[in-house]
């Protein structure tokens, strides 16, 4: 894409005029390679590669199985491969000549940097990882439409799982549920394991499901994500089965009084830190003081966690065009846990919701 | 785990002690984390390490959050963090006084990587790669169960989906009925996004279901996978739906027959590559000579690509308690392809299939 191509090299020192991003095997994938070639569309894209110019061309190197995924890289230069060494003497001949390339240390494995060092020892590599993350952290119009419509998949679901509850159901049952219903309205898949937790498991932060059944009087939390062209949506919702205690419904109300104070924190400009303290201001009021151990949510894109994390220790300001999440929670050993969770986008105004789920229903009986 | 890291250290140089394994965040995670840790029940586990000892010890620093998650591993030491210096100093102190230190550089991001040569500017990095994956490679009885039954999973939803078949259904449905019905059998999720082509989408081995429909006189080719406690299965059907060509038929039958052929090429001792070169030569002695074009299979454990492939460009040798998918197949413009895909473990003797999907249902009308 050379519109994104063009809008990362805005970014980059003016001495460096070429990038090379690179994918290893498995999950060691760098996101950037896919922001700047828009190849979500099948293809698993191992040992690629892609060369960016300041110019905008996009150079793509991809194993000769994936030439026809690939080819949805329309303005892209293809090169297929077949033997490791192939793909070495493509590196080599991109980068020559130039005195710096750009490169991602956060999304490249070490062993891909040490061998680019030793087969471009004239070349200084150029960590351009910020430009790299700044650029994809502002989302265009087609990025958003996919991130809009993998939330609307978690949101529609969200609201169907009030229906799915009765005594006795599993958790890993209903994480199956969860997970039909998101594939089929449409997702590539979910966007992480899912997590669906009662009673003690809600307590657990990452908890996974197990074959533990649902019991009245327990919290049911479900925190669950879906890809739509390898873009994530991320969204919990915590419900009470049965007659909650009065401490239940007040940990419940706590979270979603946190969450509206965050909401309010949102604005082009604001501290991921201050949109943090919003929610850890009502809970440090509250009884439940002390019970919210993570942070107030996470960019989102390519990756759940895409960016910085809207935390108490992290430096950043939000801008247009950003997405994150917004979770507060509050987690009670004996009781379990409570928390909430929506995706937003930072408008020129505030914020905008990207997740639509029902808040109003909190009890199921 | 004592044992796992005791089997670590047995192909490490003598005079590395310690060993330093460091995820990042989202996918960028060292899977010899898990391994040598055996937190596969919940937790996240970004932003954690492990320090791994010769005598079998195991350090372990999680963030705060996840400490409920990381007490499964019973024999560490554990630590928590909440702050990056915190986590910083915990790394030196780690390290301190060793002149050597293994680290993991194809699961280590490059930064990490790069950090850690700064903050430890005495101390030899040494590349224990190999060691790590070798260990990895040889599965133990706790990690054979969980890919037994990840494998039960997959090759039960295969068995069902003749039933789920009909003109209309759209390849996005029945990719959503697979993953329902893997979860529903108790698979934390899927291994990989799965796969339903047919016709076209057949014929491009790496596919993302799309919004088409099923014709008679179409290949239906599913390739997914379950996750259990973090150990993968693979597995792909192709089935005829409705009455097929000859021509269909046959690339089916060719398929079955390469399958078999790498089937009766393992063994301990066997290269790789002779186990690739059984399939194809079944292939290239057909009229879809060409037409087979990636290699018949690959390792798998904690990831879906997890170590050396079965290709005629790598040079390795099998060994009692590899675990290696054998998936030949053929794909041909205009028809469509066929690819069949099981896991098996190499035995004393030979192999053992751990997938058991039914191969004598080929059409389905």
């Amino acid at each position: 894409m050379k519109s994104r191509v063009q809008s990362i090299f805005q970014r980059v020192p003016a001495d460096v005029d070429r990038i090379l991003l690179q994918n290893s095997v498995a999950e060691h994938k760098d996101m950037s390679f896919f922001h700047a070639t828009d190849l979500v569309q099948g293809g698993g894209f191992e040992r690629s590669a892609a060369l960016l110019h300041r110019d905008g061309r996009l150079d793509l190197l991809v194993p000769a199985l994936e030439e026809t995924s690939a080819k949805r890289a329309k303005e892209a230069n293809l090169s297929t491969y077949q033997k490791a060494d192939e793909r070495k003497a493509w590196i080599v001949d991109a980068c020559k000549g130039a005195a710096k390339v750009g490169v991602n240390p956060p999304e490249t494995v070490a062993s891909d940097y040490l061998a680019l060092q030793e087969l471009l020892p004239q070349t200084q590599l150029v960590d351009v990882s910020q430009p790299l993350a700044d650029a994809r952290a502002i989302k265009d119009k087609v990025e958003l439409a996919r991130i809009r419509r993998a939330a609307k998949i978690v949101s529609e679901v969200s609201d169907a799982i009030p229906g799915m509850l009765r005594e006795g159901l599993k958790e890993f049952e209903l994480s199956a549920e969860i997970g039909y219903a998101m594939t089929k309205r449409g997702a590539t898949g979910p966007s992480f394991d899912t997590i669906v937790g009662f009673k003690e498991g809600s307590g657990e932060p990452h908890y996974a499901p197990k074959d533990v059944p649902l019991r009245k009087g327990e919290f049911v939390l479900c925190d669950f994500g879906a890809w739509f062209e390898r873009y994530a949506s991320d969204l919990t919702s915590t419900w009470m089965f049965g007659k909650p205690t009065k401490e239940m419904e007040d940990i419940w109300d706590t979270v979603k009084r946190a969450q509206d104070a965050a909401f309010a924190a949102i604005r082009p400009g604001a501290k991921g830190a201050d949109v943090h303290n919003a929610a850890a201001a009502v809970i440090d009021a509250s009884p439940w003081k002390g019970r919210f151990i993570h942070s107030v949510g996470h960019s989102l894109g390519l990756a759940v966690h895409d960016g910085p994390a809207l935390s108490p220790r992290m430096d950043w300001t939000l801008a247009e065009g950003h997405v994150v999440t917004i979770e507060p929670g509050i987690y009670v050993p004996g009781i379990g846990g409570v928390r909430i969770e929506d995706d937003v986008v930072v408008t020129k105004d505030g914020y905008e919701k990207l997740t639509t789920a029902r808040r109003d229903v909190r009890i199921v009986s």
